[in-house]
């Protein structure tokens, strides 16, 4: 099966936005096993539109398409998806109530462009998109297949996660691909990839393939394979794990199983202090809130989450933390005594059964010869013990911030463990 | 002119790599005033190449082309490019030194795949990769003239900037284009189209292109014109701004100006505050750290940020903020009476000259008739006067601290600007 992805818009041709949806779209194909052989982006442009439909057909079997269904006069995709498949745009009762209720929820009138969005060119399946107006349209031309999609990316996944994949599942018969994903934190791309060497050379003979998959503070290691034998593909790549484990155990923190999507470092903590019924609360000085964030925005945050102090002047770490005030006269905020007194404090403030703080340059100035930008200190503290980590990243705040975040997380993993 | 921008190589199309490229060469085009008409990504394949460089030869003055250079079997644009030019292949002697010492520099040997790197179609314009050993070419066909780049960013960059942009425009007598965009709050996309219908009807009288461009909390118009006459353009847009204003000055709250990166609500904000010596305490219950991270993550946050709380539970509003505990008894903590405590609070607890709280019912559980998910109620407070504000947003967790965090920024700015 091959694919092609079309973006509308002109916000996308002067470069105003990047096409993140293309490429989550790409790995959701890959991932079943669908070839995608074009990308294109158009403008807002009924010509321009045609030609890509036209060269689509001749190529695809699957056409997804994002943007344009806006009920502004610039969107133009849903008035030349009628014309192109020759089908007049009518009313959808079911859309119309449901566009009606969304406005109605948020206490707004029902304008008539409101309602024009339940329009669709007749013949059309629609695909409900349930966290907005602009409704999906999944239409036939000779052998292919167009999926018409709002550019919203979280309209635009729902949509394509709950109807459009497992619709395209169930009614085509996929070849069989599996994927692990095996999550380090702790060391870079280069250094890995000379420890993991030998077992990366063997890979080719059970035909699994390795993609080195880096961010700040973390490198995804992708392992696929694709063929007949469903159980095969998952026992040939469970094992070369396991040997993988064997040499690298001490930086993996997690796995990306098939057809999942990444957990985060903050879910993987998270879990981890469910299970054990167990909660947490943070003092963050460099990171500023950042990390408390993270875990604020996984749902049901507060069974393990009390809270975080954000104490960015010493003066609050001071009055609200307690640091005692020569640790800034002597070795300054960021060090081993102000992140331990931060942590015991924070714990004892939020009576959490752990705690975390980090304290930081994060750049770009700010830095000097016996602490340069990306110096951060990191620690964790239980009632019983309490655990202090100096690391240096680098110059851009930014990723000292992402890097100091990731970093502060598997810490706070391995402690909970008892790892460390 | 018009252009069209191809990426070449299979890690696009099966979403490995996010294309940034395409969206930096559209960005540079668009300010030189060269329209792109079209983006596409290939395969390394040999009759996908060709049938984008045929469509491209219909349709565009310049076609930019990245990726596919690389010296391994895999790329292949080079070959492509020979054979399509009708050019044979042959050894340049400048380039050929370049690579030489690039190895050599690097204590490396030279060997043959490296020396084919300096394989030039002849006839072509080698473009100078300092960066790299993967030369340039610029090749015409018919009026069209394709320019052939490595995927690597910044040695495309480079070239780019310091030849090929200087070339264009040097050979091209380019017309002017002007954008400014307006940064909205407060106010949905298909409200906002229904309020100044009849002016955007007219802009079209003065050659002016207007663009809705909806994220969460937040829609940016965009406004675009092109012409002879650079500072008749700039006119045309600020005077038709103007009237916009006088329609929706409540709900602006900010421009993006030609050339410029959009500035978020945070930056504004933290510019305010910066110009005003004024400073900021942060209570986020909701959005559990998220608006404290936008501001820390501003590089010279410490100017004008206090620091934050994330009481996450009704004990830690209680005992770190003072909320009266009937607050939790009577209205519950999403509530008018708990975020006005909470932003009075954290803002004597800081000595800070403003405060932000917000408090809310984030989702996907927790809601009640009476407040269903995405209730929020926000509260700004300085010395003198405390604000308080209820919103009632959607379903979808991050959605809603997203909405909650612009709303609150831009209730926070016209507080600061005394306009509420």
């Amino acid at each position: 099966m091959k694919a092609e992805i079309l973006t509308i818009g002109d916000e996308i041709l002067i470069g105003q936005i990047t096409n993140t949806n293309s490429v989550w779209i790409a790995q959701e194909l890959n991932l079943m096993g669908i070839r995608i052989v074009h990308m294109a982006s158009v403008a807002d442009d009924e010509e321009a539109i045609v030609k890509a439909f036209d060269d689509a057909l001749t190529r695809a079997d699957f056409v997804f398409i994002t943007g344009g269904l806006g009920p502004t006069k610039d969107d133009i995709t849903k008035k030349t998806f009628s014309k192109y498949f020759g089908a007049e745009l009518i009313m959808d009762e079911d859309v119309l109530k449901h566009v009606s209720s969304f406005f109605i929820k948020r206490g707004k009138e029902v304008t008539e462009i409101n309602r024009n969005q339940a329009l669709i060119p007749k013949g059309g399946t629609v695909i409900h998109n349930k966290n907005g107006t602009a409704p999906g349209m999944w239409m036939k031309k000779n052998k292919t297949i167009f999926i018409s999609m709002p550019g919203v990316p979280y309209e635009m996944k729902i949509m394509m996660r709950d109807i459009i994949l497992p619709k395209i599942k169930s009614e085509n018969n996929l070849p069989h691909i599996y994927h692990k994903t095996v999550l380090t934190n702790g060391i870079g791309e280069s250094a890995l990839s000379e420890l993991i060497e030998s077992w990366e050379d063997n890979l080719v003979t059970k035909n699994i393939k390795l993609a080195y998959l880096p961010q700040p503070g973390m490198v995804r290691l992708r392992l696929s394979t694709s063929g007949e034998n469903k159980d095969l593909l998952k026992k040939n790549i469970d094992e070369e794990i396991e040997k993988l484990k064997a040499i690298i155990d001490t930086y993996i923190f997690g796995y990306e199983n098939y057809g999942e999507e990444t957990p985060s470092l903050a879910s993987i903590v998270s879990q981890l202090l469910r299970e054990n019924k167990q909660t947490l609360a943070l003092a963050e000085s460099c990171t500023g809130g950042y990390v408390s964030s993270l875990f604020t925005g996984i749902a049901g945050a507060s069974d393990i989450f009390k809270g975080a102090i954000v104490p960015y002047t010493n003066k609050a770490k001071h009055e609200l933390l307690q640091v005692d005030e020569s640790v800034f006269t002597t070795v300054g905020a960021v060090s081993k005594e102000c992140v331990e007194q931060l942590a015991q404090n924070i714990r004892e403030k939020f009576d959490s059964d752990f705690a975390l703080s980090i304290s930081g340059i994060a750049g770009p100035t700010g830095g000097t010869a016996e602490k340069p930008v990306g110096t951060v200190w990191i620690a964790v503290a239980s009632k019983e013990k309490t655990l202090a980590f100096k690391f240096i990243f680098g110059d851009i705040r930014q990723v000292n911030i992402l890097m100091s975040a990731n970093f502060a997380l598997n810490i706070l993993r391995k402690f909970i463990l008892k790892s460390i």
